[in-house]
């Protein structure tokens, strides 16, 4: 599966500004990138850094008035997927250190307050099984309705207001599956199939000692996603952070699968 | 400089419950344990993890009914302390990748929204000058009152209400530290002067390329401080975390200097 | 039905300070004070105005120093129940002006977000069927947990918490009311039957024109409560209002019925 | 001074939905409808309900489908204006009790936690003075920025963020006005000299006994502005509330002073 992405973005700056920008695809083994160019024009400033834990990078940028972004890549997704349902969880004494913080409560995952309703709810399946099952109520009980949440709404929102992007159903996975001690983290990603297309988003879970893919919308394939980073939630990978007003002034997204030759 | 340590815990659980305890002192370089000593009684599970950052441990313990936690520790603090009035601040683009965490919001830190007032305040200021201003407008502005907090209060009440507890006062140097573009976690930690007695928090910035631990409260002096655990707010180094319902029965924190033979 | 009250609070307050108190039985029709009683002590002013809708008494004192209240009072409640099950609702066009603001938003009752949770889930059944299929829908899912919910919890934490106190039952019931266009408010009352015994609180819906009271939580009889005030929420109808800083010392409430004679 | 009035709205709704208007000037003694026209075009149901504190009036309607609002008026505002600065307030025991409701938090103003805030900045000023600070320390430190606040933005974050539209800046100010015990309410109000051109919001305080409005933007006059409602924030005055999915196609407001002879 080889996917093909072409990203413009403009937006303006009052003054000198810093910028941080998360929109390439990672290079990591379970994606191969075939070509990648990213533009940014005369900017002040550029460096690239890690990304949180240290999947895909992060640039620095600093800039005012007019930034212009173009970013195209080839990318050939090789993920290996399993049946999350029949996966194992760790009990929480057995996670390696570093996923601790994926079930913690975090700015738009308030997680402990899901405590009772997955207990209730949930509380007869274990692990990838229970992993599934929320997955599943999610996909059945939410509508997807672009414009219907904003960069306020929290999963405590999503959870009541049953409608909502894909930040959204991520939220609320990522939230019921930390309150049921399975770490679970957000990870922006590429997708053929998003409509309308956009950035994309999804949840990745610890089950049986590796990350998962989980994607709550249904609108996208595990196996055909191009990870840009991952968080703890939508805070952390956000594919534009500005230090200073900013104004969005045209943003496009262009994911799409090519042709079986190129596979 | 060195402090003793004796910390009790009682909690109470309806059911087998997950449970995560972060209240050892930390066995870093600057700090050297020269005794230390935590009993839980008899639990299902117990397992060791590493903290946030590497630093300090966290504990996961599976137990139901009664758990009494006793923990004692004497720690020599040999921190080489700095002016932090004149440090310089990296530039964004310039920090390492794992500091870079610390720039974003996060659940009780909501640092973007604070842009605008740092910029109208202490525009004026760079780095360690600027955050010396910060730590002392919030010293003068805010009172120290106990009670007067809760678990869900966010660093916009906090800045609002101008009163709270030492996790209010640090929450809000965060937030202004980030809305800086200065990285700064929360640190928890045991210090002798706080009253009441309990367990402390305070600020740490990333300026110069290291960490500076900043006390907004001014109840206690950064260089007879023992840290516990560091992360992005107090979600990440809550002294004991439960994955179900508990109830505390009691809790009692001491933490004294001991003689000047011992120093 | 006949019920004896008998209430004592003790507050201290830092400094001369307003207060509203919102703490006697309401002279309503449907309930007859056989005597009552309000001692607050020596206070600069004292003044008494009438509460929300018209329906009760607010006391404003103003003091510094301890304040100790003491209230008692024997009710005799003559109200008129009925089935609200088979009572049908008014079209929002239909609703007299003044139950408009009881469809509306409010602090602790955000309920537009509930839209399209009621519609999806009691979307077949209208006015009084739908209020009793919700009333049961939260006795069922919901635990009542003394303590488990603080000032600042509102119907979103409450809902997916599924845990809560009178005040968060009511909470959640208003708002899933609002947001299938019944007009709901929050009534403070006194009720026999509420373990631990404390002030109480209910819904109050509009339903074929006039209101009907229904507790969710299922402690106390619709037909046993000595209403205090109304109010879109908790915020309108808080037993003690201070403007400022204030220390709760003591707190009783006993209310019980009394003999068969007094009926 | 008279302003003529032309507002044109459309929005479209999946299916048969509840909708409240609040859009026209009302009728009051400060100013003459010399006329008014609306047209809703055809709808299911169609009915008239008096506003908040019976200031204006709510439209329901019922109807799926396009929905398209013409109104047009013609308002002769003769209403006296007096220096609120030198106004005195009464002491909440003196209040009416309608006024206490404005007194109390709600939706967009949690005031509460602003007490010790104007303590702190405001506790040497009284009654109209201290208002006219407020207005004046909100207008010097905040910018108004069209797009930078949302539908759940609240007095709190605007506070931190100091940046709004009307709306936030009358929700600010409301919460300063209550948490010093004086009575504020909303106004939704149309007004020459709004840029861009939108409905406006504004405060109005009680002081001397009687409403007078204030406007923290300084974008309007108060003696040039009609009044549509009033309510405890911009939960109350809506100019639509639906109970139901819809859409916003487009929406229009013009506002402007007609010619001396018209006076």
């Amino acid at each position: 599966m080889t996917i093909e992405i072409t990203v413009a973005l403009e937006y303006s700056f009052e003054q000198s500004t810093d910028i941080m920008l998360q929109i390439e695809a990672a290079a990591i083994p379970e994606q191969y990138l075939e070509r990648a160019h990213i533009d940014v024009g005369n900017v002040e400033h550029f460096a690239r850094t890690a990304g949180h834990d240290m999947i895909g990078d992060r640039l620095w940028l600093r800039t005012s008035g007019l930034l212009r972004v173009d970013y195209t890549a080839r990318v050939r997704v090789e993920r290996i997927l399993t049946d999350i349902g029949t996966l194992p969880m760790l009990r929480p004494a057995n996670l390696p250190g570093e996923a601790v913080q994926y079930l913690l409560d975090s700015t738009y995952c308030p997680a402990t307050e899901f405590q009772y309703f997955v207990q209730a709810e949930f509380g007869h399946l274990e692990g990838g099984a229970r992993v599934a099952a929320m997955r599943d109520w999610i996909a059945e009980k939410f509508t997807y309705v672009a414009g219907s949440s904003g960069p306020q709404t929290t999963a405590l929102d999503s959870f009541v207001m049953r409608r909502g992007v894909c930040r959204d159903y991520t939220h609320v996975l990522v939230s019921l599956c930390r309150a049921s001690t399975i770490p679970a983290r957000f990870v922006s990603v590429y997708a053929p199939g998003v409509e309308p297309q956009d950035f994309h988003a999804v949840a990745e879970v610890f089950l049986g000692g590796e990350w998962h893919l989980v994607d709550a919308t249904g609108m996208a394939k595990e196996g055909e996603m191009a990870k840009v980073g991952v968080g703890r939630d939508a805070a952390d990978v956000s594919f534009l952070t500005a230090y200073g007003p900013c104004a969005m002034l045209s943003q496009s997204v262009d994911v799409r699968t090519i042709g079986s030759d190129a596979r």
